[in-house]
């Protein structure tokens, strides 16, 4: 990695009144200001070629008052009574090079204001720093080692992102346990009534959400439902990443950078004023995050572009995040994958082996003696089949959900001890199949369901791991559904977010690459910690199954959940009819070809191709774009976005000179003529285009498509048109 | 283990009234009659000799209406509406020989009724076992798999335990994360009174009890006081197990056996109707129990005799649980130690190697540059002579606290990774220190200080056992100071017994011995895990050092802390004034024979000479008790005995005709005259007699003693005089 810093005091800065404070992004475009307000708060505000952004904000943390207040916990707030102690602007420049992504090398530059405050009241001292980049800014409290402030408790942390205006927002409800709502598009105006209308947010337990007479076209519009574990926790409370867009046109992104042992920060919307407040997850006793100094928050981001694109061409909260603390990364690459998976979710088969019981207790069980139900799909057999699918078609790995005991009675059953990760089913063949697929060039991809119990989980991770170590598996696909054990703890709370990178860090020990599935949304941790190449974190594809996703889903997604990393989003069901093969009804809201464009769009070192191999079998001129779509970048230019509506971009697949398009639009299609600008000059290419129909649509003809092959050169203008809830796939290769 | 098991139907069962059915102890003295009542409560009564020992008191569970209530989880309650479909009574009598003890074999003999009962409204049966010997029963509560009930959550047991009147109790404030509190001996009448004085017991932050205006003398005798973690729930609630005497001379106790998979049980008080009601210990949700069936409560049991010595006596709670697990026993054995301890408890040094830091994070601190304290105790040559101590003394292990990183601040911060467990610090040479120990005879015994934070124990446990096999320790003291993390969670719920069982499993893999110190109060569980050769669990010696422990706390521990397994009390304080050799102005409230009294009414397999080697050099004389008396017996006689007054017991030393008796009083001294009828017929003894000088008494002058040799004989009568506060000690050695 080639670094230069240069750490300069940047002419710029100026006093602008008493204390007030000023830094301006390199290119000028993003500006903070910075002051405290009479009451001694901490209070910026950020404007973006001159138009305001973020209106003045409050900074500070309350602070839990302890039982154990007397021995060193202060329980007095971080909030008020600050004087600024002094102030440092600086300037950073350098380029860092990604094992994966979407660019092969990163520019992190910036121009950072650390500002140093004292409470006198309390003996206290703190820093807020922002580092301003050209496409928006991160800010983080920090706050080092001192007599007086050694360990604290967060009661809440109180951080204002004060909004404009009543923008438009993408956005999904505030949860402790789920973020697998539908997405939701309204005014932030709207935001308290689309929660109120579907959920009990005042009901902790969550128990008066359950909507079992919903409709499931309620079901998929629902701002919140009946899911396993959740936790809603206020009437105006959302997710981050938050898109926003003003009506002067500017896009703005709220998220955060770097959640390292602290909890996962949702906001808060005071709905009169548009005020965003942080609002954390609790764990089990309702306080925030236990804190010990030296520390600091994440990094709390806010985007901006007068260019919806460049939400998503940011690697703004990448760069807020440390650099890889893994030596030797060669072990870790892009990871194609099919598997044993969307049989069960479809309904076609069972992660079960048996239903002879009505519960089973591991230590008393023996599967051997159990009666098969006849339904289980993990079986070596069925697993050979997709080895043998993925060997003659360019996959990597195959997933394998099932294979081990103890799926008999698995969810929301509070079970402690549900899986042991080691253990196989009778009819799976653990040695036998890692040697056939290693034989035809192909791993089995791991599975660790943990049913959220994280006691358990850990008890048996290293075993776990060495396991995998010893049949050759280099990746696991893992879970956390259901309610966390250690009993009312959430998902996204600070112990959780410990585990999660807990699991990563084993994980890299092993040479494991992870993939955690219902772990907290991420936050740029992957730079830091590239053996985590995948998350779930959002409704993926296997809602599809279940009561749908609307078509603007994944015109969505890319500005919100893919902020913080890849998302393990399990596209490429080319079979959308459910019915043409089991009992589910149900139809994908995407055309054909729409699920191709999924692979360029949704950016992922890690990709699945979902669909069974016999669906495949029966669209296999369609699939050949999925077996030769890259996974790893050296470049990525995005031709046109807007948040819900398209997504079109093109991306040079690293170490080649070979281009991927991808074009995604919602229910009501979109056309976009696309300049092949960025083709080498004077060489020739051969684009294949897989696009939608002339009368293809989501509703009623899905798998209408065409594929072309035309011979291209830069300068040349692709004239594509994608159908309601379709999309457009390209590969372009060089001659 | 010799094994004979007679079951058959018992002739006495006999019909009383519609559904009532009653159980016989083998000699007839313990009568359970057990009945339903009009709303189907299932409803018993115990007699002793005909005397009503528990009138009329209802069995049955509140179920808690769970989030999941519609996957599974059955929310109402069992408590009512129940009929009995079937009872079995059946007799059982065979032997079998624990690995330490009180007695070479244990009759477990007892007659037995399990009642099979239905509850209509919700198709669901248990059974209610009764097991009933000669001095006592137990029962229990049995969950079958079936249809209707496969997982319930416990909102509240209540198993009733109405007394007969206002007993005399010795008995310890209810709370969920201490059992350290003073022993209190009161009427039932007036715990309610006790409580309310010192307790803010509606605080369920425990932060109103705080009472630093304290004076010692109340610390001493106040029934809750300041403690790091404590959790009182009600005025009326208190500990297993009690002891209570009731007017009429019969003596009475409760308790539990074989906690597994469950949360420990308190009592509340009607003081109205004196009847004791379960309360059991919440997680941190509130809820007191995760059930699965098939499953089964711990036994809840009632010890009764009109002679206080059979309270001491009794086997009953190590009958009730299982068999020994563990195959091969050969490496768990008795074990006296010495260790690095009593210094620091007093304040004569600290567990911490440097003062240089407000907080240290063990990744970001380098301890080979911290500057030491100078007053680390668990250094090299500190050690070494400790380990010359303990081999010249015929002491087989030095117990050493404070050799590894994290104590500058391990207590009560919240801290998640407090310690390694594997980390030693620069001044301890870890390797030398066993090697020189070894050399000696000596083994060094661990220490695994957890804070409480259990996800971090776990996380190390298992390279913490390995480093223990790697130097050849085989024995750990662990610890759980402190609130526990996972946080919210108690110290005596169903998770956190299982971690401590975890923990004993997990040693056992290792061929480690485990003395938990803070763990749940024992319930005979070291019948079937023998590695458990210690808890702490009550209120030590370390007292003695802090506020003081009264002179009948050693005569009530008997009775109450002991009925669950041995205790490692750390006795043998010789050096009775702290003041002598330390800042420390507090005074042992013993005198120094009743110091070594303890090892023998105290009956445990692991005992510390708690005392510093040149304390031990002034008393070498008095010492030469602590380095005759043996840990493990082949019989116990208990010559008399009284709750909270004195207790005489001689024991036989395993595989040996030796016997060492030990006497051990209040306050107010003690007299007996014991007839040595235990002694073989014929045979010569060489009696050395540890007494209290004339003038001998706890509060002025607790040094005085005389040591006496003479040759005894069976019939031989030892007329025996305590000092207040004191105890005698006799070494009786066959010649």
């Amino acid at each position: 990695m080639k670094l230069k810093i240069a750490v300069t005091i940047v002419g710029f800065m100026a006093m602008l009144t008493a204390g007030a404070q000023q830094v301006i992004s390199p290119n000028g475009n993003v500006q903070v200001n910075f002051m405290i307000d009479d009451g001694g708060r901490p209070t910026y505000e950020m404007l973006y070629k001159g138009k305001m952004v973020v209106n003045p904000s409050h900074l500070g943390l309350e602070l839990a008052r302890d039982k154990h207040a007397s021995k060193g916990m202060n329980e007095t707030d971080l909030l008020e009574g600050f004087a600024v102690t002094g102030s440092n602007v600086t300037s950073h420049d350098d380029t860092w090079t990604p094992v994966w992504g979407q660019y092969k090398t990163i520019r992190n530059n910036y121009n950072e204001l650390a500002v140093d405050f004292y409470q006198q009241s309390a003996n206290r001292k703190i820093t807020i720093r922002f580092r301003v980049y050209d496409d928006g800014m991160g800010f983080r409290y920090e706050f080092p080692q001192q007599k007086d402030l050694n360990y604290f408790i967060i009661k809440e942390e109180k951080s204002e992102f004060a909004m404009t205006g009543n923008h438009m927002a993408w956005w999904q409800a505030g949860d402790y346990d789920t973020q697998e709502y539908p997405m939701q598009v309204t005014r932030l105006s709207d935001v308290r009534g689309r929660i109120t209308a579907c959920a009990r947010w005042d009901d902790p337990k969550g128990v008066g959400i359950r909507r079992t007479d919903y409709t499931e076209d309620r079901q998929r519009d629902a701002v919140v439902w009946d899911n396993a574990s959740q936790t809603v926790f206020s009437p105006t409370g959302v997710q981050t990443s938050i898109q926003l867009k003003t009506d002067d046109g500017l896009y703005i992104n709220l998220h955060e950078a770097a959640l390292v042992d602290y909890s996962c920060m949702h906001l808060n919307l005071d709905d009169k004023n548009m005020v965003f407040t942080s609002w954390l997850t609790p764990d089990a006793t309702g306080y925030k995050g236990c804190m010990q100094t030296p520390c600091q928050s994440p990094w709390r981001t806010v985007l901006v572009s007068d260019d919806a694109r460049q939400m998503l061409a940011s690697s703004l909260i990448l760069n807020l995040n440390e650099p890889c603390k893994i030596e030797d990364t060669s072990w870790i690459h892009p990871t194609k994958y099919c598997g044993v998976w969307w049989e069960m979710i479809v309904g076609h088969g069972s992660w079960h082996y048996t239903n002879e019981f009505p519960s089973v207790k591991l230590d008393q069980i023996d599967y051997s003696k159990a009666k098969p139900n006849g339904t289980h799909k993990a079986n070596t057999q069925e697993v050979m089949r997709y080895i043998d699918f993925a060997a003659s078609n360019g996959l990597d790995q195959v997933l394998v959900e099932g294979w081990n005991v103890g799926w008999e009675d698995w969810a929301n059953m509070w079970k402690a001890d549900v899986f042991d990760f080691v253990t196989p089913y009778p009819d799976f063949d653990i040695k036998f199949l890692n040697d056939y697929a290693h034989s035809k060039g192909v791993k089995l991809l791991m599975h660790h369901e943990t049913s959220s119990s994280v006691t358990n989980y850990e008890r048996h991770m290293e075993q776990a791991y060495q396991l995998m170590n010893d049949y050759g598996y280099d990746a696991v696909k893992s879970g956390y559904v259901g309610d966390i054990i250690p009993r009312g703890d959430h998902h996204y709370s600070q112990a959780m977010n410990n585990h999660y990178l807990y699991a990563v860090e084993e994980a890299a020990k092993h040479h494991i690459m992870v993939n955690a599935h219902e772990a907290t949304r991420p936050t740029g941790l992957c730079r830091t910690w590239p053996n985590l190449v995948g998350n779930e974190s959002a409704r993926g594809t296997e809602y599809e199954a279940f009561y749908g996703s609307n078509p603007n889903h994944t015109v969505i997604l890319p500005f919100t959940r893919f902020q913080g990393g890849p998302m393990d989003y399990t596209p490429g069901v080319l079979e959308t009819d459910l019915s043409t093969w089991s009992d589910n009804q149900h139809k994908i809201h995407t055309t054909v070809v729409g699920q191709l464009a999924l692979y360029v769009v949704m950016c992922s070192p890690l990709q699945m191709a979902a669909d069974l191999p016999q669906n495949y079998e029966k669209y296999m001129d369609a699939f050949q774009f999925i077996r030769d779509v890259a996974l790893d970048w050296d470049d990525s230019r995005y031709i046109d976005a807007e948040p819900g509506e398209y997504i079109t971009v093109a991306r040079k697949a690293k170490g080649t000179d070979n281009w991927f398009l991808g074009g995604k639009c919602n229910e009501k299609g979109h056309k976009v003529d696309v300049k092949l600008d960025f083709l080498d000059k004077g060489r020739k290419y051969e684009a294949t285009i897989y696009a939608d129909g002339k009368d293809a649509s989501y509703e009623t003809n899905r798998a209408s498509y065409t594929i072309t092959k035309k011979i291209v050169k830069q300068g040349d203008v692709l004239k594509l048109v994608e159908a309601p809830g379709g999309g457009v796939a390209i590969t372009i290769k060089a001659i």
